[in-house]
């Protein structure tokens, strides 16, 4: 039992943490927000996560890292046209910032621009994230060459994180689609 | 001489917080910080900005929104084609994040992603900063029809800011050329 319980705190603390860096990046997700956010007792930070901050903060980024891989992958498993692909995949996005009343962006966007030069280990932790998800990405399309696939990638992966800004600003998923249909025109062309 | 250097003072700290928001938005400018970086007394800022930090972080980020319209209009006022115009847009903020060694983003993203329903009247004013940019863009370019004029300079905008995000995770300028090689291919294709 004692097990289970202690494995259900440290889970909720990496979602706490998941869900500040959302919100307002590693300024937002401090250990005192997180044990706020989570229901934990403060000390257990340190019993789980004995390097404090940065530790779970990496770990927390690893695993949406991952949950946002599926979610791409979920968003392009469809059999349709290269273009169809582009416009599903930022529609998804545009109702997931819809859902969360526009409150809550990339993590991995957020913490990128909290970023200082004394936080290089995590940097190489986001630079991983971004690189995955562009692999990801590129794996569903085919276009001339292989290196134009992972070009048009790393822009599908640009104007992701930039709406994800404009739609905080802005209060609207339009950024999302607008730039889904843009970006379908460059799929149909090159395929 | 006390009215020149009170100005001195005042602009010392607009410049300090725009620094401090390029670094890491809303959470980075504390009057702490922009004391400290502006070397201004700290009694001073109150002086100067009654309402403190969402005064100056306001004032600084019209101060900002007003040289970013420079700064594009610079870019994008060679006489070339429009596809040229969007390669040299792109390429010059490829500059601006290498002069900076990729530590410092755009001030109205970084504090975008530091929103909260806190702070609407700050969120006005970003979304305010955001639509006199892709104004300003589309007065540049000539589509078919205003609307599309429009929605493509949102998307030049869209890709601005994801690029910066790319840009201090990745330690690497290439998102802002790749983004500007892409979308001059939509200029092209367009005009």
């Amino acid at each position: 039992m004692k097990a289970k319980s202690e494995q259900g705190s440290r889970e909720r603390m990496i979602e706490a943490t998941i869900s500040l860096m959302r919100e307002s990046g590693l300024s937002g997700a401090g250990i005192n927000e997180i044990v706020r956010e989570s229901g934990a007792p403060k000390g257990s930070v340190y019993h789980f996560f004995p390097n404090g901050k940065i530790q779970i903060t990496t770990e927390a980024i690893e695993v949406y890292s991952q949950r946002v891989l599926s979610f791409i992958d979920n968003a392009l498993a469809s059999k349709g046209s290269p273009s169809a692909k582009v416009k599903a995949l930022f529609d998804a996005f545009a109702h997931r910032v819809e859902e969360a009343d526009f409150r809550k962006s990339c993590a991995v966007g957020t913490v990128s621009l909290d970023l200082d030069s004394g936080l290089e280990d995590l940097r190489i932790v986001l630079e991983g994230a971004f690189t995955d998800w562009v692999t990801q990405i590129a794996r569903h399309f085919d276009f001339s060459d292989t290196r134009r696939t992972k070009s048009f990638a790393g822009l599908v992966l640009t104007n992701i994180e930039g709406a994800y800004i404009r739609c905080r600003a802005e209060r609207s998923s339009r950024p999302f689609r607008e730039a889904g249909v843009w970006l379908a025109e460059l799929a149909e062309a090159h395929t």
